[in-house]
């Protein structure tokens, strides 16, 4: 595998764009090829099942895209699929989720952390997990937000609806005496304003796409896959329904240009 | 093809139960086979190629049950596969939107007609050429609500922040003076009672699923496949994701025990 291969990144949409967004910060040399999932979104109401073998599909397409490493850009998926594609592909996968409990556990003071997410993710369980295995003292606190990706994919960002529902949803967190709230969906780091006023200065919010770009860059490292110099970019967009859509969607998102975005009929792969 | 064959009935979700109900009241000597696409809705943002093979795999999937009639009981499907999919298979087909729009027209007395609807309906402007072959005169004024489908799947029917969205998105309509309302996707008839506090009682109120089911048994009688005799009902309900949560919402709607919801591949048909 060369190391100027590219990075396959996923989502179920545009979520996953905050994770690109920051590997481009960290990692600038690399060439991203993004898939998102949009005509099968949201994952955060469906199955592991139906999850998987969406992922599995993803996965594949990614590979015949010859990239050397994948990130599955979002946590449903991360909590639901990461450890079967892990064992049935042969390129480096990482998720979301594992870098964003190891940073919560590093943050939160009083032990008490809170994880908003998908009725997928909440579930799962997965963080508990996660925060258990780096620290037993912890005590997480989970809360499914439903409404939260349709409202980011209407663009309802900065909205007293939005603002209403995040009040909803977290103030039970609050409650708790939580220091640490982890954003447990790619798409909330977009809501960060919004629940930052629900939430005060007291607590912490914790954006898992951040810290996953760094664990990106550790694993190249790893496998000696880094990409050092720094090439003219040619990152590319992929989407299973409305092309045009994402591309002003992302073009609001990310540091460069998206000047193309091509339709995918993902279920053939 | 017997009489005694079943009527297959299918949506994005929950939200064609209303017309399986409406069914169930005008023609209950039939059973019904009802497929609800729950692992990849919402249909109302997606396009019209994604929508028509979503369409045609699930009418493959019904005509496998041996139905002898397909009801598509969503809008935007209607919208924007009936005729591609009433093209290709050899069994009688009717969607949502011909028979609504029959009963606005029938309705209203200034003429202007709104419609409410999925963002895929609206564009499809559908609405607009059934009212304008039926009466040249009309005016019809088309409101996309894209976050009723998810507020309603999400349970939130009689509530708040589904009163303020509702009001955002009716508002503009009232002000075109509008007598009569479409409800132009089968989920909205369960948010009539905010929708009704929005629009006061000037304004008539226009159900697709009520005039559906009438058309449905006109269908029937046409094609001599009408079955009079009532039978101990047999109805069965499939799902392509989340049986569970799906028939806990079907019990709540229909007036019959729903007993058993399958999970089906889609995919594959």
């Amino acid at each position: 595998m060369s190391s100027k291969a590219p990075i396959g990144v996923f989502d179920s949409g545009v979520g996953g764009l905050t994770v690109v967004k920051e590997i481009m910060h960290q990692i600038p040399g690399e060439t991203i090829i993004y898939f998102g999932d949009t005509a099968r979104l949201p994952y955060g109401s469906k199955s592991k099942e139906t999850v998987t073998t969406y992922t599995r599909q993803i996965v594949r397409f990614l590979m015949a895209k010859d990239v050397k490493a994948i990130v599955i850009a979002c946590n449903t998926a991360s909590a639901f699929a990461l450890e079967t594609v892990k064992a049935e592909f042969d390129v480096p996968i990482i998720g979301v989720v594992k870098p964003g409990a190891a940073v919560a556990a590093d943050t939160t003071k009083n032990g008490m952390i809170g994880v908003i997410g998908t009725e997928g993710t909440i579930r799962s369980g997965i963080y508990n997990e996660f925060l258990s295995l780096t620290n037993p003292q912890v005590k997480v606190y989970g809360k499914a937000c439903p409404l939260f990706v349709p409202l980011v994919e209407e663009g309802l960002i900065d909205d007293p609806i939005t603002m209403e529902m995040a009040r909803r949803y977290i103030g039970e967190l609050i409650e708790y005496d939580i220091d640490t709230l982890v954003l447990g969906c790619t798409h909330y780091p977009l809501l960060r304003k919004t629940i930052r006023k629900i939430v005060g200065d007291q607590i912490a919010l914790v954006n898992p796409a951040y810290e996953t770009a760094k664990s990106l860059k550790q694993v190249l490292v790893e496998h000696a896959l880094e990409n050092d110099e720094v090439l003219k970019s040619d990152h590319k967009f992929f989407v299973s329904d409305g092309a045009e859509k994402f591309k002003r969607f992302a073009n609001s998102i990310l540091p460069c240009e998206v000047v193309e975005t091509k339709d995918v009929n993902i279920e053939n792969y």
